[in-house]
This record gives C-alpha cells, sequence and structure tokens, in this order.
C-alpha cells in the first residue's frame, strides 16, 4: 500500500465520519441501513480500508447524499 | 453480486469510458499513465469489476479529473 493511498483513504475517511456525525447517524445507525458492518465503517472511518466501489455506493445511499459527495473533497491528487 | 449493484458498475463504466473518449485517450494511453492495466481498464469499462478506492482515484488522476466527477452520474440509488 502506497503512502499517498493511505493517506487518501484516511481522507475520505474523515470526511464520511464528519458527514455521519452531521446527521447525528451512529455507526449503528449506518450499519442498520446497509450492508456495511459497524466494525467495516469504523476501519474505513481509520483510513484503514481500501473498500470497493459498491461499498462507496452503500455508504452513499445510508448516508443519504448523492455518491459523488463522498469524494467532494480535496485528496491532492494533483499535487504530487 | 446484487443485480442493482452490477447495474451500477455498468453505469460508471460507460462514463468512464466517454470521459476517456470525450479527451481522445485510449485504453492503451490511460493504462501508461497509471498502475491501472489495460485489461482491468477493459473489464471496468464494461462494468465487470467492483473495483477499489485506489483505483477510482488512479483512473481520476490519468483522466486528468477530479474523483468526485466521476461519481457525477446517476446511479439511481435512491429510486429503487
Amino acid at each position: 500500500m502506497e503512502e499517498l493511498d493511505l493517506k487518501r483513504q484516511q481522507i475520505f475517511g474523515k470526511h464520511v465520519k464528519r458527514l455521519r456525525e452531521e446527521k447525528g447517524l451512529s455507526q449503528d445507525d449506518i450499519a442498520a441501513r446497509c450492508r456495511v458492518t459497524k466494525g467495516s465503517l469504523s476501519v474505513i472511518e481509520n483510513g484503514n480500508r481500501n473498500f470497493s466501489f459498491t461499498t462507496l455506493l452503500a455508504l452513499a445511499k445510508a448516508l443519504e447524499v448523492e455518491p459523488k459527495t463522498l469524494l467532494d473533497i480535496d485528496f491532492e491528487l494533483f499535487s504530487e
């Protein structure tokens, strides 16, 4: 796992956590709404999983946001 | 693999192909720009792979678009 990939997973994880908390939802609430378990969500929010496309869609649905909103953050993709 | 997941992978794949072709890039060009092989890109564009988060970022970089642009399509997520 490249260091940059890990950093971007962490950027994404913090963003998902922030969105979830802004909506007043717990990890249990998300787990109840989709097939992402509480344990998996915790690992994702800590930036320690290279999750799949369908997991991203499941999270977007559970958070009631469009998928692109989950990527509406600066991953510093073009500043390497 | 749920039928809806497959459909959304196909929606994504067509979108990536459209973006690539709009930029006049071949699958070989994309493969040369990032670690996604030509074979993998072809499978993704045909909607037959549940690819990872870091692959999505690699594709965005190779296509010179922000990651959220790759998800700026209607996945009919909330119309089930």
